[in-house]
């Protein structure tokens, strides 16, 4: 098949985050015809998400439509669905009116969620992060604790209102720890009348010996300093057992609190389910060295929802740019079986770790390199800013920034989805 | 009480638009202390809230939080609550939570809502546009619309998803027609595989002998020529005088519409309700020539929510330059009262009246001067960028609007509220 065929390969890529979107385009070109197809209207650049969830970036800042960025594909049709299940016997993907979409390849690229590990009751008090809604619902939550803090009378109550629990010391729990400190020492004070915002107390909790575990010792080390320095309270070896309205339980000790975000843990999508394939305990699917589904050589799967021990004998970790080599991989692989080549399987390369903790606060780990504080800090925003799509985001993100770093000012405090009746 | 008292005259200030707002500035260094209650965070910029429902501007781009705006006055307590009643015998303002707020003197600001005339069984296939929501909630449904169509096969059904209905043609009206014309005529057409966005249907139903009935004959003949040349179609004299899930009927015709948008008339606040007082079919409280309710020289009504013949004789009409004057007036009697000064009754100054209908195409009616196309256009962007608070917002939207100028591209098409499966 190295000519093109008369009815183009027909490749169904499921999912338009970093893994899914790679692979269309780097499948431009290819004697193929695509459909991409997302349940949002939207590419999402996570690694910024708790920006919006702290009010310091919009939602529209770090949001595309999916059409929008493949406009100029003429090989691409984006359709904007919910995939329920998957025929693999007819080689058809089912979408949630029951309407199939043909695939000869398809590539599943569905991402994951927060999980609660069993205790799916604490989502309701510990809500996590991975939409747009969930940002804008968490800004919510944040924004209108210090409202009802400045109308509370009661002052353990009013403690409790102040009181902002982020359980999990990844990346994410460790950058939203950060940017509520933030928030409440610097952006607000002058604001309020009856509350020193300067007060809220912003704890977060690990189960494990460290924050940042991904990175290097000394890093971890640096950030906790780092956050206990912002004002963050950090709980390491502390899981926690209880979750409520009122607060949370960890090491047996209760702490009230109204406030309390989940960044502890994902489960992967239902792609393994819908293959019936085998899978790990977040529900990972387990794909081959290739990224194929276990006996499905036709079906590909990337990024969060799969599971694959390509990085030197280790999983490939969660991020952005292990979903992208992915899709790129598939992209390869795709374009090689149809000139009858062969590659050889997928193998991740790390090119680094980066966090940012608070204003010229920042780790990266680089491997050989690792960088903290201010440097790390400035190469941290120019990487970001660089790797969001199309300059007018560029010069939107920058802009907003330019703000938060002169004047603490963040624009996008506001609290929607309802009145002071409806809301919190 | 020319001399400061030791205890200050209380100041409740009820709503934080343009007509709340323009009273607390106002009232900056009068020996008064001032509570500025609202029920949302922000100040609505509403004069581009169009512009948000049609996924030009993002939400952010016109809201500003109320108690950052008021951050440097130290006299003025900003409160984030619902106020359901008031005890004018006591002078308290009641709040949703049963608590109470005292004054010395209130103005009540609370402006207004959409209304359908006794049909509100309309408003859940025809949403009006007042707040944040209600425009997010307003562009989920167009841009759905396009969405749905994509995936269509019956040409019928297609055809109903790509007609889009605007009732009542005054400036929000005109407003949401054209843009919602060239989003479809320019901004999305390379996006779409299946369907030609070009041959939406974007039509304004106005029950009224003309568009902009507000403006000068031959602007409103103007204006409905440049609707026409951008592709709406405008009916005139034509009342609804029915609504449901899949279309309209107005003089007799049923015209099949997936997407209609109320922008017909509107509903005053419970202002006049709470103060058992005199007001119109509208709901608008009818003050006295000093902008007090009747019976109460202690209460100010102002904007919206009120009516009065103060312009040569004539209503004041419902737009943001004439509530600021209202409040500018209000703060202007509350110092002259503490310094034992009287006042002239409340007279509007008609300054003029602005619409955009399309990219280069706009009226304005400054009394003796009208002007028209793209002066008046580039005039009527300018004046709104100069009515935005700050050099941030004034810097942003500048920036979307140089990229909606030159590239037709609206960065702010988000879907949110949900997933494909819960949406439209």
């Amino acid at each position: 098949m190295s000519t093109t065929p008369a009815k183009p390969h027909r490749v169904v890529i499921v999912g338009a985050g970093f893994g899914g979107l790679e692979a269309t385009y780097r499948l431009a070109g290819a004697p193929v015809s695509i459909t991409v197809i997302d349940r949002r209207n939207h590419h999402l650049f996570q690694p910024l998400l708790y920006q919006v969830a702290t009010a310091s970036l919009a939602t529209s800042e770090i949001a595309w439509p999916i059409r929008y960025l493949l406009r100029d594909r003429r090989d691409v049709t984006t359709l904007f669905a919910t995939v329920t299940g998957i025929a693999a016997d007819r080689r058809c993907v089912v979408l949630e009116d029951g309407s199939e979409v043909a695939y000869d390849t398809l590539v599943l690229a569905t991402g994951a969620r927060h999980a609660y590990f069993g205790h799916d009751e604490w989502e309701k008090w510990a809500p996590g992060l991975k939409t747009l809604e969930d940002a804008t619902t968490l800004r919510r939550h944040i924004l209108v604790a210090f409202e009802r803090a400045e109308r509370e009378t009661d002052p353990e109550r009013r403690a409790a209102r102040l009181t902002f629990v982020i359980i999990g010391a990844g990346p994410t729990g460790v950058e939203l720890a950060g940017t509520i400190a933030e928030l409440a020492h610097h952006t607000l004070p002058p604001d309020f009348r009856n509350v020193d915002t300067r007060k809220a107390r912003v704890v977060l909790i690990e189960a494990g010996p460290r924050v940042l575990a991904g990175f290097a010792d000394d890093l971890s080390a640096y950030a906790q300093r780092s956050l206990e320095s912002i004002g963050v309270e950090v709980v390491l070896d502390q899981p926690v057992t209880e979750i409520d309205r009122d607060g949370v339980v960890s090491g047996g000790q209760r702490l009230n609190a109204k406030t309390i975000i989940w960044a502890a843990g994902v489960r992967a999508s239902r792609a393994a389910e819908w293959l019936s394939a085998p899978h790990d305990r977040a529900g990972r699917l387990i794909v081959e060295p290739d990224l194929t589904a276990p006996g499905h050589p036709e079906i590909f799967a990337i990024g969060d929802t799969v599971t694959i021990n390509a990085w030197n004998g280790k999983p490939v970790p969660g991020i952005a740019p292990a979903a992208k080599q992915e899709g790129r991989y598939v992209a390869a692989m795709i374009k090689a079986r149809l000139n009858g080549e062969k590659l050889a399987p997928f193998r991740y390369k790390h090119a680094g770790s980066l966090a940012q903790i608070g204003k010229r606060l920042a780790v990266i780990d680089f491997g050989r390199i690792k960088l903290r504080g201010a440097l790390a800090w400035w190469i941290w925003g120019i990487a970001h800013i660089y790797f969001l799509i199309g300059l007018r985001h560029r010069l939107a993100v920058a802009l907003t920034w330019l703000w938060i770093y002169l004047r603490d000012q963040r624009a996008a405090r506001l609290i929607t989805q309802g009145s002071s009746k409806v809301v919190g």
